[in-house]
């Protein structure tokens, strides 16, 4: 029987995470001489933690399909870092005995920045063991602050949700202005990096119609040149349209959101930003504002994917069972675009160790020179990202999707509780 | 030349009004032995008092029918309310003459209760005034708060909008509920009736999962018996799911709302009702939520309409038109539910004298006895009003929406501002 492998998902859940995971489970059983089983950790590397493994061997050939066109993370997801094996040791072996006692030799975590930093030291401790353990990353994050690749599996949806959203409202708000809501702000993800908010430049044609203004995490808010702007676009075309960042920041360099809550990786929860800039476009310039805050649904929104980005999700699991097959260790599929205009891409190795903890915020030349919206340069790399549809299929009205039965495993090991 | 009809679109909007107007322009046109040009209002019945009036003869037909499938009010809606002759005299009359100097014989307001209040009123100082008008309501609202009709054009897609939402976003936190979000709470409009957050209920199996707690305006938070409901779901399933009606009152019968503004017709304009909850659960529970304001979102999403509601919106508008050139006035086209499994419907002429200012909220037997979810019985009615999907077409990655030329008739009569 050839060595398992293990595959995890981390961190918050994109609308394809899942579709990475069908990539790898049905991948993997087509290396049925290279690989014995798909074990999945049950909440991600929390499973392998707790021997907690699902045995996918049990899943049906059709529900690992439909894993496809299913958002969330189907074998449940972690906020859990393991930070290095000089402050985790006991976590570290632990993983390997794990590994060893289910003769794993293979891990595919798919995960944003945090998990990739983990799989590249997982790789380290393993060698420095002599545990033979091929580490492979699948990049995943609707933030897209991957380094080192074009894009990362879950932005291309999420940004296609937002645009299409901001689309939709602003024709809501634009007939409703001459006697009631002048200006609609969506507050959208985004801790550090502007790319979601980003991608709402995408509904306006050259003339800059519809009417819209970013506040974007990389730029601290100008708010007299903001509110300028509003009042001169309400004036113009008698309504607006503003898109924030959860993580935009006061002049002061404070976040501007409300809770100050924490997560299990230490960063402050955001949220709230939205009706605070209403409260201040209501006060200083007294328009009526309407306000949404997307949250979970700009990220589990499956039934509005990119095709493309789908397509990569499924890519980038796939190519990382193929990596890790050869056994090339410590890289992971990074996207590589070949053609902007008419999108092409592919797919190469990266080394963990290039990835690990870099964070790429929007680029200097993506955004206009007033910090409001994005440059046509920033523009053109988001289009081809939101080409494209792929709908679920549907039944009574809503979208089929699949519940796996995630049977786990027997341990063999004692139990174990991480720190 | 035959007399010309006056369309109007009035209040919120949905994603399926335009249906209407398509199915009023494009039934127009074919009698057009009776009926010379569809004349619509600038920013709804206010277009009639300032006469500005949108020639629709101007728009090409692959637009007027491409507006079956585009969101928002495409001549602009408003929020104006005519209350009664006795009060504003003046406008009643300016409308009157307004009509006159465009040989305008027939009105078809599109609306909910308070706009077809005033087309009622409309219809009965025409009357005194000896003024050859017939007057026909388009039901539109997604608060499907009127009476004697099954259900409200625009109701079904915000209802299958705010299903999907809770289903996919569900799927998200069932897979972050190991390490982090045990609740997700979304906040969906309804000021006094529940309608669209029960609709949240159809994504639940007969076994009740996923876990969900309704908090509708019909039923006053009972706020202990909440929170052991959430504390009891958490437990059991690991995370649950909350759709709170923006409407939602406290024990002591006033709004939790944290906004107190107020909208032109002097209702209280709502939202914020989400964080609030989610504060709730994490001080008593110490829980971790996140939450979503979906706001005009859900009155927008073309882009997954219910395909009944959609057929209902055109075929409301359609039916207008002919109750119209039947010279059948001072009434609307009601939705009769012939068969509910198997769900066939017909439409019926009924008096706007009884559809006027009747509130229709959910009815007990639709509640379940806690008043935290829907009855079978309640679930039976919801279900058919989601069926089916309409997308539109997609251009480069967003919806292709159309946008009219909207150009207007050359005043005649002296310049009027409406109180």
């Amino acid at each position: 029987m050839p060595p398992n492998l293990f595959y995890a998902q981390s961190g918050g859940v994109t609308a394809v995470i899942n579709a990475s995971a069908c990539g790898v489970i049905e991948t993997a059983r087509e290396h049925s001489q290279a690989i014995g089983n798909v074990l999945a950790g049950r909440n991600g590397i929390l499973g392998a933690l707790t021997e907690e493994l699902i045995d996918t061997s049990l899943e049906l050939s059709m529900d690992i399909a439909s894993l496809r066109s299913t958002p969330g993370g189907a074998f449940g997801s972690c906020r859990y870092k393991l930070p290095s094996p000089e402050t985790h040791a006991r976590e570290y072996k632990r993983l390997l005995e794990v590994f060893s006692a289910h003769d794993i030799r293979m891990f595919l975590y798919n995960g944003g920045g945090d998990s990739l930093d983990t799989a590249w030291k997982v790789q380290q401790f393993a060698d420095s063991q002599g545990y033979p353990l091929t580490v492979v990353g699948v990049p995943k994050t609707i933030d897209n602050d991957l380094p080192l690749t074009d894009n990362c599996p879950g932005f291309g949806s999420a940004a296609k949700y937002v645009a299409v959203s901001v689309q939709e409202a602003g024709l809501d708000v634009a007939s409703m202005c001459a006697t009631s809501t002048r200006v609609f702000i969506m507050e959208v993800m985004g801790r550090h990096a502007g790319w979601i908010a980003a991608a709402a430049s995408l509904i306006q044609d050259d003339s800059g119609y519809p009417p819209l203004t970013l506040l974007l995490p990389e730029i601290p808010l100008q708010q007299e040149a903001f509110l300028a702007r509003v009042k001169d676009q309400v004036a113009r075309y008698g309504y607006t349209l503003v898109v924030v960042s959860e993580g935009i920041q006061g002049a002061d360099g404070q976040l501007l959101s409300a809770s100050s809550q924490r997560d299990a990786f230490g960063h402050a929860q955001l949220g709230g930003v939205a009706p605070r800039i209403a409260q201040m476009i209501t006060q200083q310039l007294e328009l009526k504002c309407h306000w949404a805050t997307a949250d979970y649904l700009q990220r589990s929104a499956r039934h509005l994917v990119s095709a493309v980005d789908l397509e990569q999700a499924y890519a980038v699991g796939k190519t990382a069972v193929e990596y890790a097959v050869a056994g090339q260790g410590g890289v992971m599929p990074a996207i590589v675009r070949l053609a902007e205009e008419d999108y092409r891409w592919t797919l190469k190795p990266v080394s963990l160790s290039e990835v690990a903890n870099v964070e790429h915020c929007l680029p200097k030349d993506y955004i206009a020179e007033d910090g409001f919206a994005v440059s046509e340069q920033g523009r053109a790399y988001l289009r081809p990202l939101i080409q494209g549809e792929a709908p679920p299929s549907y039944a009574h009205g809503l979208p089929r999707y699949v519940r796996l039965k995630n049977r786990q495993l027997k341990p063999k090991l004692p139990a174990f509780s991480p720190a």
